[in-house]
């Protein structure tokens, strides 16, 4: 049986996974109105809330909260990569190499690092997945790495 | 001169830090329908969406987004963590030990692990913080270190 996505891709289970697999696409525009709502909502600093206050402050203009980047990566990786059981993490190591400005478009690039089955659940295993998110110009302005739990294909 | 933030809190440099300090609090509620509101938006998954989806799934019932909890930690942080500056992070690691379910009650209680002067930029230095996120049962469902970027006091 091959499971499917409401999309009709193939679902991956950790039988599926190998080593330098690799996922990407993707063109989710920033635009400032979902930046400072964001901001309004979760991080509610000077410069991710207006241009004027933004002025003055270590970015000297208006730009995304981290948190946005990456909850706009995560929604790249949910259309973009079909894993069994859904992307559920563990764990995830952040960095914000630069910014993200209102009107950027963002793209992703993710590459498996590691598949490793549990030894105590033999149902399921650990996956270790480092997804690039980049604007339109190619500048990379976030990389996640990130420990997800994925389902063996049953029986 | 003393800086205050529009809460008249006195302002901290990177010369007011110290490892070992700590700063906590917080009462933030997560309802259902901001749960399903960001998973709408930002990770649409079984179950973050729906009850009914989220049955069957690893979680077997709804639970928020792992970036939701830590985007209202995000917010935590800013009300609570008063640094010059803002609080600026070039990194962060993030774990996740137990999900946040709807109707849980968020706080933070966050130590300063490391204080460190650029070599390179006199006028900052990097702070590395561990922030935990509980629930109203005290369990914790995040832990988040990060490293921030905060400015030395002016002269």
């Amino acid at each position: 049986m091959t499971s499917t996505t409401p999309g009709e891709r193939p679902l991956l289970y950790l039988d599926d996974l190998s080593v330098g697999q690799r996922f990407g696409g993707g063109e989710h525009a920033l635009e400032e109105e979902a930046i400072t709502a964001f901001a309004a909502e979760f991080d509610p600093q000077p410069f991710h809330l207006d241009h004027a206050t933004a002025v003055g402050t270590l970015f000297d203009r208006l730009v995304a909260s981290g948190w946005h980047t990456a909850a706009v990566t995560m929604r790249l990786q949910v259309e973009l990569i079909p894993i069994a059981g859904g992307l559920v993490g563990a764990s995830a190591a952040v960095e914000w190499p630069r910014p993200t400005l209102p009107g950027d478009v963002l793209r992703i690039d993710a590459e498996i690092l590691e598949v490793r089955p549990s030894r105590s659940r033999p149902d399921r295993g650990l996956v270790r997945l480092v997804t690039e998110t980049s604007n339109q110009r190619g500048e990379v302005v976030q990389v996640v790495t990130a420990t997800i739990v994925v389902p063996r294909r049953p029986d």
